[in-house]
């Protein structure tokens, strides 16, 4: 655990540092994956590879691994190194180091840093979580994952603050998505709803393993966004998330949702997920 | 030069570090400010200090200094060690270094970095520069000077790539403020117009400047925001920053403002503007 990767290096955590000329530190120039692991085995890391590639080409930031092979060899080598078996890898890659300048510098490298860190214990949340609503502060590039995530961490205190797990996020009535999650609805009709992959939200890598595993499970689904009102009279409610995995969302604010208990087509889709996860654990 | 403070150490540039868990690097969880001096004389300080306290409310940040006077001295310490006499000095102070986590932890001290940097020449900037127009992608607390700063980064790199110096941004055909700058026009009526002060713009230190000038001196001033056709008509049209100062706008996307030339009340103006600079300076 407290072995980190910083720029080809491997060193203690309390000697892993960036220059305070890196463009993460001054401008937020970077995007960061979290990537989840079980003995030793890394999760959907294709679903993470291309996402990431995605966000480095949305900020043009060259991608410093000739493949991603080679970044999948030094994960391995940490999780090995850490000794932890079950965990999480957090990458993060910035522009690089330069003096401060908003136009992107020519010819600098990319600055990364690689370091594990263990699950917390979510039974707690199994049995489902508290969601409060707020105005969606973020910019209009959701899609990018990257750094630039202060109204994230700001939706995320308020929700603690105010007792919730989590924020939803809305935007002229819609719900966007959570602070660190996504959000999804059933409806009266069974219809599974969530907000549709563009610029205002980021596409999680678990949110798209359910879209898949509905579909595949013939259950019916719609990436539509939902409003307050659809959401306040809905059968089932959940959040997705590689950290948390699928949590049922039994109150909104101080209305219940689904009488309060966690919901059937959510219990069905989070057994479904998990052996989604099995299968590719088991290859 | 290549002396910088990093968190109570004066050290070479290229010793300059922070952790890879400071907040301010994975979260861009933290404020900044650009202050100007003159023969080692600091401009605006009193109203920059004032700002830097709001963005650290805005952000629950707590101050880490008991009096901005002992930042004041370690702002006169940098500039005497540097032996530079002209420049910039460049403070940010993000939220500290923990576990990565998005609530806030409790705790910790702000990690603080300063450096001091030169002037650039500014000389060809003076006749006017051209300006493009973009679509505002920010968040909606701008009036917070973070360091969440990639839609600017974004912009102004746009504006590099496609021969302007700077990019104005709009939201519903209003113009919001430039990239690393604010917007202002001079309507054919002789009224000066800037986009209030609000969530949506930054609030700059020179833009206050401006408004206090220009009310000083009986102008006429409007703080409401113009639309992309009041741009199209205006007499003339300005921008302000700490490092550029009041620079002339004569073209914006292709059409010219003020036949091409910089305008009347734009040299008055900046006219004013150094005055009011060196009035400081002579205290």
């Amino acid at each position: 655990m407290h072995i980190y990767y910083v720029n080809g290096h491997f060193c203690h955590k309390d000697s892993s540092f960036v220059s305070v000329e890196d463009r993460g530190f001054n401008f937020s120039d970077g995007v960061y994956e979290v990537i989840s692991f079980h003995n030793s085995k890394i999760v959907n890391l294709d679903k993470h590879f291309k996402r990431l590639q995605r966000s480095l080409n949305g900020l043009k930031i060259s991608n410093p691994f000739n493949n991603f092979k080679s970044l999948e060899l030094i994960f391995k080598r940490l999780i090995k190194i850490n000794k932890i078996f079950d965990g999480f890898i957090y990458l993060q890659i910035t522009r690089g180091t330069s003096a401060r300048n908003h136009q992107f510098p020519s010819s600098i490298s990319p600055n990364i840093v690689i370091f594990c860190f263990l699950k917390k214990d979510i039974k707690k949340l199994l049995n489902g979580v508290t969601v409060g609503l707020s105005d969606d502060l973020r910019w209009k590039r959701c899609d990018i994952k990257s750094i630039s995530l202060l109204p994230n961490l700001l939706e995320k205190q308020k929700a603690v603050e105010q007792g919730f797990y989590e924020i939803w996020q809305t935007t002229d009535n819609y719900i966007t998505e959570g602070s660190t999650s996504n959000a999804f609805i059933v409806t009266r009709d069974n219809i599974i709803k969530t907000h549709p992959s563009n610029n205002f939200i980021l596409g999680g890598v678990t949110r798209d393993c359910v879209i898949e595993i509905v579909k595949k499970n013939n259950l019916n689904l719609e990436e539509n966004a939902f409003t307050i009102d659809e959401l306040k009279i809905c059968k089932e409610a959940f959040l997705s998330s590689t950290t948390a995995g699928i949590i049922p969302v039994t109150k909104v604010n101080d209305f219940k949702i689904a009488n309060g208990k966690k919901g059937n087509l959510t219990i069905k889709i989070s057994k479904l997920y998990h052996q989604y996860i099995d299968e590719q654990l088991n290859e």
